[in-house]
């Protein structure tokens, strides 16, 4: 990696967090998705593709001594299974916690900041879904090992599944030049928001948010588009884009959360005929009204080869991160 | 194994069961006791003896590479690290959950089917107990890995309990011939329910239900009996059998769901001179009031033995559903 | 070792607890941190020193066919990760539980003895944390493997705590002629209880035990060291004792368990310059208002180091467990 590109890798090391690179260039902690360069992308996306061949073989041992913590202060089954199989996969060892806030049950006043210089001390990197905003970076900021963060409140970042919404894209067409429509709750879809970053990275990309007014994407990201160059729409009304992007970003709205038909912003068999033919249905699950299960058979959607794509970018981003330290 | 029998064997495809068997003859998923034909069952007891000596040798790793997910909505603590203790003995990876209804609390709506088609992209096998009766089939129907029925729902089944208890059995003496005794609450005990199955591919066997008539065993495993013709009795007084039979079953009974006298139903030290010189007294566990602690160190207590052999049992239905896939 | 020392470590064998050693003065479970001699004490810190260096290297594999089974009744995540980390450390393999209370909550009136008996053909060592004083004591008289107690109730022990405590002091100065200030809410710290009865093990110890009056700790453990000729002072004061001692041993208080000012007990930068310059700082973790963060930045609060040394301590205890038995 050249050193322009490094001076945008958010460097963070024990105590404190570092504006400028390490000297050696090297990833240490996974917050936020625009920490991530193109080229850094690229290598992680190469990586990816390797380990869809090691697993087709069977996995590896490599790893086989180093140890992976998760510390789910709130539960996810699914994005800690995802991470544990990359570990696995990879031959490695796995500290489990399901529900995370038993620690702080134990003693109220305990800080994240204690837990993660102890479980620090046990493993070799930690992945961290924190209920507050900012738990992530906090925790990066003591710890020993590198942090993950997945997931981190609801208008927080979830930066790991935006990685791999944007490598399923990646693995079927070229990345510049792309039109996506980001459907859904969108002030509280931390997914969105991690996705929306990571595509202003590449170039001619035009973005249609599509929400109710009252849960529209926040102005922070709208900002860093703009201030990014990154041409974008608020548009409250499906039916105008379905028919015009190259990927269709479905994520969930809570029936409770709007006062309008939910129904406008679904997506059913019969809107696939107005999507384009080569269009690309996204959505990072779970799901429930949002997205009808006559949808699945089609060829274009393609969010459970997604939710398996999950599997080899953590994997190759446990690799970036564990031969790195 | 010869076609005839393979007939027998539920083959469950991507997307819809099939009553045909795979062209292959080999078992897929493990939803139903009743699927097990006898040189099925003769198959794997051969098995399970093998894997008595690899666990006396210090285990195996020649799984090592493998993934078993466990997806315990309802959380079975025993029923789970059995499970995973034999995936271990095998040299195993584990992917697990305590409680896995933290899935849906997530998203009320979502579906197991979801879940599955992505779990099944993380790991080789899944374990599954679901609260609804036929969770684990709808899960088989869509996965693209093998399913096993850990217990799903009260009514429900609980074939590899029932494989084990009648692997314990088995190695004691003949199946054919065999007269059981099945006591506790037999409507709600599924495996009452799975060993009424099993015991029904035999010759000459002979089963009393021994039950308060308000909880007896269900018409559906009735009418099975009758169809296969097993000769089988509905008992309200446990003393009248319990000098007769070849193998004493008891389950628990909750206090609750009877208005008689439990008493009746439970078995104490001073029952045992009554039993025959060389009878089996089994149970599933946990236990509470139906057996007496008291009955422990009858040399004729088997339930320890009993709970041992699932170890057993359990690698051996693990390397048949690994090894074919 | 030499015979009458063994006759100090409390051997149990199935079904009951033996006064007198196991002929081969093997260590069999850890259940009472007093059934460590002090030659079994420094066979352990031993193989700690020599764990260190296992874990600089990347661990071991040794131990790849062993399982360890953690029943956490009571949630203690930072625990239960501490053993599991020393396990994948040595190479072996985890069975978890982190809410073992799940077992009991399906059956109300099952026992731990049933469950130890079971999960003990399941597993080669047993780790408990149980709710009940005794709880350790009960699972280990019916165990077919080692069980190390991991805590039992607030008012009972904690073994391996205090043998990294003490650990972490030996590191740094000879145990022999060492005066400690044990701070907190005593009379249900069995953190502290379990490091009274080691102190007590070496020559011409002197012991504070600082806390309010009706928090003080109970005479069992008094009446302990008063029989071992144990040099101890109750004081209410923390102040007149800070500047004395080699060791400051902070542990909780809390607030609804005492009328009096918190404030007094709690250790902060301001009460560093009265310390001893060399003394050390140490607290079981996890703190909350007694432990101020601003003290972790001297050179002499060593918690979190303590901490770690909780992997090694834990890695040599089970290598003592596993290869004799």
């Amino acid at each position: 990696m050249e050193e322009h590109v490094l001076a945008a890798v958010v460097q963070i090391r024990s105590g404190r967090i570092e504006a400028r690179p390490k000297r050696d260039g090297k990833l240490r902690h996974v917050i936020e998705s625009q920490q991530f360069t193109v080229p850094l992308l690229m290598e992680l996306f190469d990586r990816a593709r390797g380990m869809e061949r090691v697993v087709a073989r069977g996995g590896s041992l490599e790893y086989q001594n180093r140890i992976m913590a998760t510390l789910f202060y709130a539960p996810s089954t699914r994005t800690r299974l995802s991470f544990e199989a990359a570990m696995h996969r990879l031959g490695g060892r796995i500290l489990s916690t399901e529900h995370a806030q038993a620690f702080s049950s134990e003693i109220d006043g305990e800080q994240v900041e204690d837990t993660i210089r102890i479980i620090g001390g046990y493993s070799d990197v930690i992945v961290i879904r924190h209920y507050q905003e900012g738990g992530a970076k906090r925790a990066a900021q003591v710890s020993p090992v590198p942090v993950i963060n997945a997931g981190d409140s609801e208008g927080g970042q979830h930066p790991t599944q935006a990685l791999l919404d944007l490598y399923t894209i990646y693995r079927e067409r070229p990345l510049d030049g792309l039109s996506v429509a980001i459907i859904g709750e969108l002030d509280k879809g931390r997914t969105a928001r991690s996705l929306a970053y990571l595509l202003a990275k590449f170039e001619r990309v035009k973005i249609f948010f599509v929400s109710p007014p009252e849960l529209q994407m926040k102005p922070d990201i709208l900002s860093y588009l703009d201030e990014h160059g990154v041409h974008y729409e608020l548009e409250p009304d499906m039916n105008r884009v379905i028919g015009e992007v190259d990927v269709v970003y479905q994520t969930r709205i809570r029936p409770e959360r709007t006062s309008g038909s939910l129904q406008q912003y679904a997506i059913n068999s019969a809107l696939l005929p107005k999507m384009k033919q080569d269009v690309l249905i996204l959505h990072p699950l779970p799901r429930t009204v949002e997205l009808d299960q006559s949808v699945d058979q089609d060829p274009r959607a393609l969010y459970f080869r997604q939710a398996q794509n999950g599997l080899y970018v953590r994997m190759a981003l446990l690799t970036l991160l564990l031969e790195k330290n």
